[in-house]
């Protein structure tokens, strides 16, 4: 950790960022809510995975994520969520999505600022900033997301807003 | 501007911010160029708009929006691109994405940093720090151009790579 990291110009300041992912985290929550049980686990537009997997694999990254950007140590062990373990229902996945909502809030404090800049290489595989690695999770979550947009519009329902972050 | 902004502990600094939202516009760039010309300006899922007028949408806040960080001032006379006035075509909506390239590289140096903490009123609608009302336009990109690859795959064309921001 170097002074001058500490005192790069701030854009946004992690209490700030913990917030803004929250905040898209809510709305995910919400577009996993929004999906008929059957739909959400089934249905697909131009062979892509259906929605539920989709929210799997973002709290199948983010949960050994958060890990690994306080301790530098990346698990690589999915073995919770592969080969059809993950939840079955739209109570447990909503479940597990908010047990992640309480740790990204308990262990986000304890990131040491110098850590955003520091370039790590997430589960042995991705190299970058942390602040990079991040948004990269933050972004991915928004793009599959949208793809969710797009099949409750052709289920003919009214996705939440996409302002709507509360 | 105060000191205590300016030492606020940096998760991303401006350059880096700059860097990444190109990244992004660069791989929206790709996707335009995915489309057959005729699907660009046609092409819907679920009622949905084109994916030129999405891209427009884009263009239209995203010009008049860095002036608007800039001074202060908003313009909302968006006559430019409505009513149909935008591009006709794939070549002319690619002119005027790099055109607004270069303006964002040329402008985005001269933002001062505390900028990004004082509250505005966007365009006379949406209130907010500078660095919120920012990440707003990335992710309302990469909302929409998630659209797109769900157009794409619906049309059997293969996306590019979401990780390809080159």
């Amino acid at each position: 950790m170097t002074q001058e990291l500490i005192s790069t110009p701030s854009v946004i300041t992690p209490a700030e960022l913990l917030t803004h992912w929250q905040g898209h985290r809510t709305l995910t929550r919400k577009v996993i809510e929004a999906f008929p049980e059957k739909d959400l686990f089934s249905f697909s537009v131009g062979g892509m995975r259906p929605f539920a997997e989709l929210a799997l694999e973002m709290i199948s990254m983010n949960d050994p994520g958060i890990d690994g950007i306080l301790t530098g140590k990346w698990s690589t062990d999915f073995s919770t969520y592969e080969n059809g373990r993950g939840p079955k229902t739209k109570a447990d996945l909503l479940a597990l999505w908010d047990q992640l909502t309480e740790k990204l809030n308990r262990l986000w404090p304890q990131i040491p600022v110098a850590r955003f800049h520091e370039i790590d290489l997430a589960f042995g595989q991705w190299e970058g900033p942390i602040y990079f690695i991040l948004f990269y999770w933050i972004d991915n979550e928004i793009h599959h997301r949208a793809q969710g947009y797009v099949y409750l519009r052709a289920l003919g329902i009214e996705p939440p807003a996409f302002w709507d972050r509360q």
